[in-house]
């Protein structure tokens, strides 16, 4: 690590001091690397043989003193096709990389392991940060682990799992009556007050550099070849700016050649900043007044990083795109059906925004696909969709299963239950 | 795979064909291997360079071609040293190994994942089984992938999220009044009725294949060298009779020395069928006749495998301790805000035994003591320990932190919030 960088004006910073927004323009720092050195003295042999975690691309994060890392054993995610389903959707190389097997359940535990790496590192000693639910989760049990206090703001709608995993590592949980926007302001208002590190997206500059591991991973999976697509369900949006700083970083140092996806942020019609501004071509998005999905990670009405979001977007040749939450709830369901896939709804979402995709003839069915699923279904308890068990009364047996119909998914061919096993039912007459 | 050995008389079968128990003795069948060929074809280095999944110890797994392999991309889970908890619980070198982190949350799916390879092999096309819940989890998530049909029973008293969980992969899901026993009850009479494939705990022998894995995944994060304690969280006991099977196939095969770790079987005190055999020096339990505890997985009341687990217990000159479960809460607690972990009952469980143990001075203070975590403590979102969110009025600002105990742990020094940060409290004078 060399300085950090405004995303927006280029200022510089020296990266061994806290630092928030820039302040000169207010832009989010970037964190920067030697990568012009780092391309003779650091071949992508350098990986070989070191644990599977993200910490094995220890040459591209910021941490200053390996002793220093604050880790609860981040595995890399597992990458594989999901073919029964890519079938039902038309898309024929179609994956998923889930997200869900990472400690506290999320991608967010990539960021809050390199964020509290680095607070710990800068001398910090409260944390404190807004959050749609996840991150406020990573942040506590990666703070757990560090000794550091951290003081969560999140809106009372969050889904309970969250809530109670959250205050579960020890942490101060605060519920707002509104957004992330709203408790924002309010983590802003007591950091100002209290001296507390503001550790909210992007005004801090190490959580996307733990989030861009995401890219690493997925290019090194994939053998240092990129996918066609990669479909991101976007609320704040900074895991899709950390894999195009990835990808960049790698091409940088020759590790993967000159091929760059397309960039697919797929946002919930309740919650669309993105895909209203792209669509209208806007540089910038702008507050969603009143957001409203069961898919919280995406409730995020002014992301920060919306610029840049909205540039990778353009400058991959990709597109956004939003997706009703009944859509996001069926598909939830085909998933576990098809492919035993516990799908966040935010990571449903996502394959429900690239079947759109593939339908209207954007995505090709045999394009190379890969949906990220942010986390894990099981924080989404009371959304998981299924056949409500039956309570068998006492003397009664289990009985044969019978034909049963799921419901019709949208024009696809339904599952069925046929000599007691689950089949996609063959094509209508 | 050579063949299959009656764990209780030694008689042989024969692995390419369907087998539950014992014809003879009813006695649950462990799967061989030629360990005498493979000790000079098979050197340790065969690993190196492959992927850090269970399947990385393919040799020593019954799969017959790995084209048939049913996977949801299980990683290693991570085993990692927790040293501010075991700083409060008298153990200086106190690891855990968090099974959490595998697909459906829970040490369940490595099981699942060879059983229902092996299901899919042997031409099964409907899996039933009784469960306390994550093992029911797991094998419909693996059964949607394979595409094979499963049919699950649980008590009705099943954590809400497990049995959602399990529904929502397109399981028939039957709940019963009682405890795993009477809906084991149930499943065989459907088995018997509906010709389906009973996969009860050690009623088919590829399960404890999977399990086994934890075993070989600890032996080699650890070097090639054991631990001195390893505790385990104990319902059915698979696991630790998996965990003792891998261990003496890494012997045979000159892998590991001769050092044996000492097995301790933690069960909760309302249901405790191993604990009591154990110290009243039986060879097998008596069915517990009410079990009781909020630790769903530690709900079994005469384990089939109870007299291997007996074995194991003696001939590592280990033990077996029940917690009540008040104290398996705290531990929870506990574990939560020192080290940032979310452990499930049966985890926090094991960590209590190991604590009690040590209390007894049965465990060292500088021994090296593995506590395995099962699940995710998300599975158990209702039994979370955490101080409460605070809901804010509009207008309300967030509040500086004041010094705030958390409840003691018994005897041992408070958690206290100081100078906004989350610290040990000092002795009291």
């Amino acid at each position: 690590m060399t300085h950090l960088e405004c995303a927006r004006c280029g200022a510089r910073a020296d990266a061994s001091k806290i630092a928030n927004l820039c302040p000169a323009c207010s832009g989010p720092y970037l964190v920067r690397y030697d990568l012009e050195r780092m391309r003779t003295s650091t071949p992508k042999s350098v990986l070989y043989g070191r644990q599977a975690s993200l910490w094995r691309y220890r040459e591209l994060l910021p941490v200053q003193d390996h002793e220093n890392i604050v880790s609860l054993g981040e595995p890399n995610t597992p990458l594989y096709e999901v073919p029964v389903l890519g079938d039902k959707l038309g898309m024929h190389r179609l994956s998923v990389k889930d997200e869900g097997l990472l400690p506290t359940g999320s991608f967010k535990a990539r960021g809050a392991a390199v964020g509290v790496t680095r607070a710990g590192e800068l001398g910090v000693t409260t944390i404190a940060l807004p959050t749609a639910g996840n991150a406020g989760a990573a942040w506590a049990a990666y703070g757990a682990r560090a000794g550091i206090g951290v003081v969560v703001a999140m809106p009372a709608s969050t889904p309970d799992v969250i809530q109670r995993e959250t205050a579960s590592y020890g942490a101060r949980v605060y519920l707002v009556d509104g957004s992330i926007s709203d408790a924002g302001a309010l983590i802003k208002q007591a950091c100002a007050e209290h001296g507390w590190y503001d550790a909210s997206t992007l005004k801090e500059p190490y959580r996307i550099e733990g989030k861009k591991t995401m890219g690493f991973e997925l290019a090194e999976q994939q053998r240092w070849e990129l996918p066609d697509v990669i479909v991101y369900p976007t609320g704040g949006g900074v895991g899709l700016i950390g894999m195009w700083k990835a990808f960049e970083e790698l091409r940088a140092l020759g590790w993967i050649g000159q091929k760059r996806p397309r960039f697919i942020a797929v946002q919930a019609a309740g919650c669309a900043p993105i895909v209203k501004a792209f669509h209208a071509e806007k540089e910038e998005s702008e507050a969603w007044p009143d957001p409203t999905t069961f898919a919280a990670g995406l409730r995020v009405p002014k992301p920060l990083g919306d610029f840049l979001v909205l540039r990778i977007l353009r400058e991959s040749s990709g597109t956004a795109i939003d997706v009703s939450d009944e859509r996001t709830r069926d598909m939830m369901r085909l998933a576990g059906t098809t492919e035993g896939l516990c799908l966040c709804p935010e990571g449903a979402a996502g394959f429900e925004g690239a079947y759109q995709l593939r339908q209207m003839g954007f995505i090709g069915e045999h394009e190379d696909v890969v949906v990220f699923n942010t986390g894990s279904g099981l924080k989404y308890a009371e959304s998981l969709q299924g056949l409500p068990p039956v309570h068998l009364e006492r003397g009664q047996a289990i009985p044969r299963i019978e034909r049963q119909l799921e419901e019709p998914f949208d024009g696809h061919r339904p599952l069925v239950v046929e000599d007691d096993r689950l089949r996609v039912a063959p094509d209508e007459e």
